[in-house]
Formats: structure tokens, sequence, C-alpha cells
């Protein structure tokens, strides 16, 4: 557990010191950038070994370790590489954003300064239309002319609320109180710190599908453009098992070795005795349960059962 | 450390059941109510005594224990009392609140449902006027004439920003991207579960004079409200040695040591060497840990020893 | 979200106030009682539909709402329910345990007081055989005539500490230096509580089958006996969806198509190019995840497709 | 908020460079080095102005702004800062650090690897004599007559566990069971990671004197050897704001009061209804917090009125 003295430069990552301090725009206005990091592929790994004491250097390969550390939530080694962001993001995201508790943040005060004159805005082609299936989503984009009318509204509000804003300021109302009406959209910047294992469990719920499309956004580029030059053996392990993976609950498997076997009978009789297989009005009533298995069915290629 | 099995009704606190589920008002539209909590004083004592094992029950009285272990910071006896709030508060005090990471939340959500319609309103008296020496803070309020102006503008910005709210979702807008421009005056409400300890280190925050008077109102009403009846005994030790005590540091300690055996000029030149009282313009010039200390002094009745 | 005031009873479990207080043996002189709780199946839903708002309460049942929560990682409302236990553990076990950081504990202080005069003991037939695969793990037991030897040392070797330990306290050595050579098997007590999300994280880590014995059966003990009757729903779900779950990482799931598909041939070049299957003297060389993949086609009733 | 890109040697501290990697030795066989760390107090500083938007720089220096910070338990900026240190330390000592929940850890494996082979060893001379009035400390320590006696049968006990261990393990008994017995006195290795404001609290904790010596010397050497190095300032002010800062309760300041106004008589008899100075057998009957006020009182070179 020795570490030679002169490898300083050991702890930097140069493929991330590259892009140190410079912005990934995002939205209309927003940005990411990394501030300062600590640690790398080979952190994690030194950190694993603590754990195994001398003379485990070479059982096995980091990358291997990396991956097997990844695949069976053994956390801990992740924790010890943290990475310091500065975000700006509207306020509407922030409140997602914040939910995660275990980062370090100092966000710009609307209190002690005026707030900043931005505010997401949409364009003609954004409006997403309300989800059927899908009370928290949305599907699909409005049509130009309905998106121009949108947007022009959007604007009138937008300029409304910041005429407030200034008309309270400029009378000298306490800007912890001229504040309070800002809308949602307006945009906020934060130092945001953490460590790559609570960033994983962050991506890993806001790269989702059903995240919300701006967090996602933020999400996508944190990843893609930051973890991925930050520590690329983690990342590509973080995908593999985490989000490209596929998880089946013990009824889903008990019917999957069913369906293997070629016992289709077999594997209906199990859904039906789940509860999944209701018929109303001689179609199959709307199950959840069934509805996400048929889904994970598909990416394997199997045809449903029950059809 | 045995545990009478008859003593299911000694989990209760009557004081606090006695209130269970009725809504303190906050603001002009916000609540806080209790929803379910575990723990008491006796709770804090019973863990205290874990570490002290078996015979130490009659050492000191309950009342003794608790005072002890508040001064001593021994937090987690504290820890082991929990509570479950329902609360109601504008999203502009929410984006404070929240920032306080030990606690579990439940937030109603507008992605999944339309946005709560209510948003806090600002009486005539009492839009606060920006303070001069706390770029953070208040102080004295508008007259009427202004502040009835205030009002009515505050009504046509959440009116109107209501009515392109009312428009999105009426055209079929995503919930999620509807809201975006919602004033942060609306309310939302959450179930927000925290312990004792953490909840003591939400209050000193928040009801301290500094805190933005909104949530210092949630804040009073939950301490004087709530934790007054959970916890009486700890509420009490809470108020005498965090609340109302008064710290000084290393360089206020030597200066009071010089003020009290009569060495005015040393006091003086103390302070001097601090750099608190540099002169300029034929005035002390502007030093906040000199004011600071004024301040300590004034509740100490003793006079300032520059003056 | 009202609550009505008459339902004070509805806060309590009754099948866990049954048990409340009563100790679950452990190991040859541990265990685990229930301090206090507070929630059930029914606070998890209740905060779930603080996300939902009103009209909801219809659209689900709770079981298929608390079975979507856990299936889909909206991990909040599970930590709207939290438990204290009273347990006695050997510190050897401790140590591991108090690794799971949110937590609230208690321990029993040997500064403050005399040691537990107990140290787990190992019977003849409970020695384990270091295994060979896996360096922390073991397999198999010791024949009784070795058994006996080990138990008779362990004995040897408990009486000499205890009698260690006593010497330096009677000669009136501090008892927080007196300690300092106890053995970690020597038992030690604590209050610990912590809500019903982390507490299945915790039993995730530590019912798991690599888990070490003595965790393992204090885990068991608390999912078998206290989370069952305490949040049936939940603990069915947890078992359903993480315990007896399979999960394929993305390399897995491109065979396992293969597979489905019946291109055995396919299955066997992706496997290869995965490097799972490198031949060594003939034979597969070990490769982990290789192995634990085959573990898992083993579950489905599916044979590999490379031999 | 812009950072200039050829900044990249601004991150890192010169002085705390110095000794990166370096052991610094504690008790018989222990140390601390620092491996990593994120920050300075350059950016304590630039983590506080995100808060303050543009045009502040000039407002307050950094130093001053740092121990504003500090007075006012404006705590997010000290997160920016992290350290992750490589430590050797006895178990008992881990097992009082480990209560610290805010760090990440990954520590030596007994399970995995064989324990290390040493064992904290006391010195003839520093044996320890348990304190009469505070049941958790010690006072002196033995003459080396009874020193070398107890040093002698500390070797023998340490001894024979060792034998056992390497009985156990020869006997190819599991590495997780053969620990099983191995002495408090243990050494063991972890890798540490805590943000500077969670270090504070645990220095704050560990450096007091009531401190058990052990891990009082550890908690020595982090402040005063490295972080002394890494944030000079902030660790300044946290000697002059927390550690050698006087905090007195509600109670202490209304006699503080009185003392100072020459009321002594007031004094006196506001200690008596706190029921500070009950008389039994002619004297004073202890009383913790009249006693605790005393010694106060002595810092500032007050002597007590009630004498």
């Amino acid at each position: 557990m020795e570490q030679n003295p002169e490898t300083l430069e050991k702890l930097r990552v140069p493929a991330l010191d590259e892009i140190l301090g410079s912005k990934f725009l995002v939205l209309d206005d927003g940005f990411i950038r990394v501030v300062d990091y600590m640690g790398s592929d080979e952190s994690i790994v030194q950190a694993a070994r603590v754990s195994y004491g001398k003379g485990t250097k070479k059982v096995s390969e980091d990358r291997g370790l990396i991956r097997y550390l990844m695949r069976h939530h053994h956390t801990t080694p992740f924790e010890m590489c943290e990475i310091k962001l500065h975000i700006r993001v509207p306020m509407d995201t922030w409140r997602q954003w914040i939910r995660h508790r275990t980062a370090n943040v100092n966000e710009y005060s609307t209190r002690y300064s005026i707030a900043i004159d931005a505010s997401q805005k949409t364009k003609t082609g954004e409006w997403r239309i309300q989800a059927k299936d899908n009370k928290q989503g949305s599907e699909g984009f409005f049509p130009e002319e309905i998106g121009s009318k949108l947007t022009e509204r959007e604007a009138e509000l937008q300029n409304f609320a910041k005429e407030i804003y200034m008309e309270r300021l400029s009378l000298g109302v306490a800007r912890e109180q001229a504040r309070k009406d800002l809308p949602l959209s307006t945009y906020t910047e934060a130092y945001w710190k953490i460590d790559l294992q609570n960033l994983f469990h962050f991506l890993a719920l806001r790269m989702e599908s059903h995240a919300q499309f701006e967090i996602r956004t933020y999400a996508n580029v944190i990843g893609s453009q930051i973890v991925r030059r930050w520590c690329p053996i983690a990342w590509e392990a973080f995908l593999d098992y985490r989000i490209n993976s596929l998880s089946f609950s013990a009824q889903e498997t008990e019917i999957l070795k069913q369906i293997y076997a070629g016992n289709k009978n077999e594997a209906v009789k199990l859904a039906d005795g789940f509860g999944w297989i209701k018929i109303i009005d001689k179609r199959f009533a709307k199950n959840i349960e069934r509805m996400e298995f048929e889904e994970k069915l598909e990416i394997l290629g199997i045809e449903k059962p029950w059809e």
C-alpha cells in the first residue's frame, strides 16, 4: 500500500484535465462544467485493494476488478472518487436535482443577489403533449402553429414576471421577498460535489427514459461527456451492468423458465395465477407487470406466450 | 435494559397525541400537522442508558441526563426520536427547507398531478424593505399605500401565471412542462420525516433571527407548538444551551478577561491587535467581528471598552 | 390528504405489537428485539399518494402500488417507515453491521461500563473450512474431533482474555484502556434505528448467500421474523423484486437473445468476443463473468451453449 | 464565476503536496498519510461566492470571509474541500472512529486476507488509572513496577491470541471465522475520505480533552499536521471559533450579567434558583452544571460568587 512520492501526476486524469472549466451547454441557456475532481479508475482499484491486502495486485487486472465491483454492488471503492461541477439549470429542474441528498451544494442566492436574468424558453417545436398512459410523461410534440402560440404566451408571462420583479427591486423591496413570484423557469447556478458511487445512482435514475426531458439532458451530458472521460472503465461497467441490464422478478423468472422449456401453456397458467391476464371485454385488462414483462420479452426477441 | 410488555402505552406521548393530525396554520395558506412520531423524552433517556449499562438508572434523574447530553453534544440519543410532519409551504420556502439533507421526503408531484391552486399572497402591510447593512435581510415595512400597489401587482402576476398554466393544460401540454413558469409562491405539500437531533439542527438555523421570515415562521411553529409538547425536557434544554446561549471566540474570551480584571486599556489594545478598531475618517471602520462582540457585551450589560 | 382524528389505532400494526419487546435469540447468546416502530404498509401507500394528489385513491390497490414502487425504485415512500431494534451481537459482527451508515445508533459503552460478560462460543460442529475458490468464504465444517480441539482452545483463549481484563480492572486500570485486548467475539449491545428503505438495502446485502454466516443469521431474523410481520406487502415485494430476482448484464442479454432464437453458434461467438471462453490446457480458463452467467442459465433451466 | 483554463496548478496546495503520501506515525505502530485531496482555502471562498454572485469579490477579503462563514455556521462552502487519508489504527480506536457516518471508507478485510500482524502494545509507563469522577476517563499513570507487570501480561495475552489465530489458519479454518477472537488491539488499515466540514466536526469531538487518548492522538495529528497545511485560514478560524471558544447557557449568561454588574448576591440567588448550590453536610453538593460554569469562570479570571 506504499505510494510513490513522485507519482503526483498520477492523481490527474489528462482526458478530464483537458476539459476542466469548459462549459458543456445544456438546454437554451444552461451549462455544466467540471471545477475539480479527485480520483480515477486507478484509485477505485487502489481503494478496493486496501481490502485485499498485499500480494493481490496481480490476481485480477484493473478492468476485471472494476467490473467485478460494479456487478456485485461493492460500492465503497467508487465512493473514493469525487467530482465538483458548476451547473446552470432552471429552478424547476433543480427542484428534482436537489432531491439527491448525498451531494454537497452551494447554490446562487437570490436572497443575497439579484436573480439571474434568464429563464428557460421553449422553442416553438418543443412543446410536449401529455402522455395518455403515463400520468407523469409526455408523448410527441405540438405542431408549429400551436407551439408558436404557446411560445408567445410564455414570453408574455416571463416578461411580465421580470417586470414585476424589477419593479419591486427598484421600489426597494427586500430581495428575499421580491423573488417570491419568479417563475420556476428562472435559471439558478450551483456548485455540486458528489462521489462517483452516488453520481452513478443519480445517473441511473435521471438518464432513465422516464426521467423528465430536462434533467435527462443534464444527466446525459454528465455521463457521456464527463464520467466517460474521467473513469472510462467504471463508466463502461456502469452501462453494462446498470443502464443496459435487464432484471427479472421471481415471477418473471418462473415464466421464462417455462418458455425456454417450450411449455407455453404452463407459462400462461403461471401468468394467470399472478393475475396478469384477466380478460375484460374480450381483451386483456391493463396490467402493468405483464406489460413490463412483455417489453423485456421483446428485447430478448421472445414472443408473448399468451397471444 | 428489559422492557415491560405491558408498557405499550408508554410509547405514546399524550400531549402530542392530542394534536395528532390537527393543522397549525402558517402564513396565508400553509400548515403543519403531525402525522406520526416515535419516541419521547423517556426514550432519549432509555437510549442514553444503553451506553451506561445496568445499575445506572438512579445515578441521574432524567432531566439532568437529558440536559447533560444536550450540553455535551452527545447527540445520538436524540436521534432515537423521529417525527413525520405533513406540511404545506410555498415553493420558495421549500427551496430553503429541502437543503436540510437528513430528512425523508415525499413531495406533491406537479408532474403527476395538477399544481395546487394556491399561491402565497402578501398583505398590503407585509411588504418588507431591503436592509442596508445586511444584504440578505429586510428592515421594516412599506407604508400601506405602496404596499397596496405591490399587492395589486402581485395579484396581476399570479392571475396571469395561473391563466397561462390553465391554458397550457387545456391545450394538452404535458403537466411536467406546463408547470415550468409557475411562480415560486405556488404552494406545495410534503411529508417530511426527521429525527429529533436533526430537527434541532434545522430549528437552530431556521428559528434564528437572520433566517427568512417565512421559514422562520414554520420553524417557530414546529418548535413551540410541536416539539415543546413532544419532548418538553429536551426542548427546554435546547432553548437553554443552543437558542439562548452565548458563545465567545478565543479573541473575545481574551478581551472579556481583561474587561473583568478592570484593564480597559489592555482590552482596547487586544481589540486593536485583532484589527477590530481601525479608525477611518475619525470613526471606527465597519468591522463585523467587533460589532458582533459589542452585541454580546450589551446582552451581558457590559459597556464597550473602546468608547 | 385528511387524517381522521379517531384513527390513532391505525398507526399500530397489531402483528408487530404482539412481539414488541420480545427477544428473538440469535447465535449462542445474541438477540434482536423490536423496541418501537413507526409506519406500516398503509403509511407507505399514504406517503406515495402525497405525490399523486386527490382523486387517485381508487386507481391502484395498495398492494399493486407498493409493488410498483418497489419495482421502479421509487424508494422515498419506504423511508416513511422507521424501526428501532435492540440487538446483542458479537463485536466482530458489529464491525460489519456498523458499516451501514444510514442508521441511528446507541451502543453499549465499555468505556463507561464493564464489558458484557459473554463471548461468542463456537460449538464443536460449527468450525468452518476456508473456501478454495472464494477467498472470503467457507465451505463445509470440520469433523467433530478437530472441532472439539478448536472449541477447547477457543475457551482457553477467551478465559485468559477475561482473566487479564478482570485483573486490569481490579488493579484500577481505566476501563477505556483495560478493554483494549478484549476478543472480537465479545458481545456488545446497541439500539439501532433505521428506515425501511435502508433496512431493505441492509437486508439485500446481508441476507445474500455470500454474506458471512453470523450477520446473515441476524439479517434473516430481521427479515423473516420482523419485517414480514411489520409490512407484509412490502416484504413480499422485496422478495420478488430484489432477493429472488435475476439480473442480466448487457452482454448476457445479447447472448440470451441468441439462445432463445436457437442460434447456439452465435451465442458462443458472442461469449468468445467477450473473452469468456478462453481455452487453456484443453479446458475453459476460469472466468468469473461466464461462471456467474452459467449459474443464472441453470436457474432458467437453460443448458450452456458452449458445451 | 469564470475559471481560467491555465489555473490547473491553482487546484493544488504546495504545502500539502509536500507531505503527500508521507506517513505521520501515531501510537506504537499506527500512521496517517494523505493519499489525495481536493480544494483549499481558496475553493472555500470560491464556493461561498457562488451564493453572492458577481461583483462581490472585493467586498470582503478571503480571510474575513472564511472566518465569517465559520462563525455563522455557514457550513456548505467547507464541504467543497475533500481529503482522502490512509490510516493504520487499532480496531478498538477504529470502533470509535467509524461512528462518524459522513465519511467514505475502505477497510482492510480480515475476511479476505490474513489479519495485520501487529497489536497495539502499551509501554510500562503508559497504563492509566481509572478516573474517580469521570466514569469514562482516566487520571494519571501507574508506577513502573505495576506498569511492567501489566505490560508483561499484555504480551502474554497478545502472544496467545496470535498463537490461536495461526493455529486456526494452519488447520484451514475459514479466515472469516479464525479472526473471531483477535484482540481489539489488533491494527487495521483503511482509506478514509471526508469533506472538511465533517472533518472539523470529527476533530471538534475527538481533539476534545474528554476524548480517549488514542483517538485524540490521531485527531491531533490530522488537525495540526494535515489540516493546518491544507487550509491554514479555515484551520485558524476553527481553532478560534470552535476549539478555543467559550459558550454560556441561558442560565450562565444571566449569572454572568449579575457578576459583571457587581451584584454578587443576585448571582448567588440565581444559582440557587437553578438548584446549583444545594448544601449537604456543610458543603456544596456535587452539581455538574455549577462545576462546569466554575471552570469557565476560571478561564475568564472571575472568582466564584458563592465562596
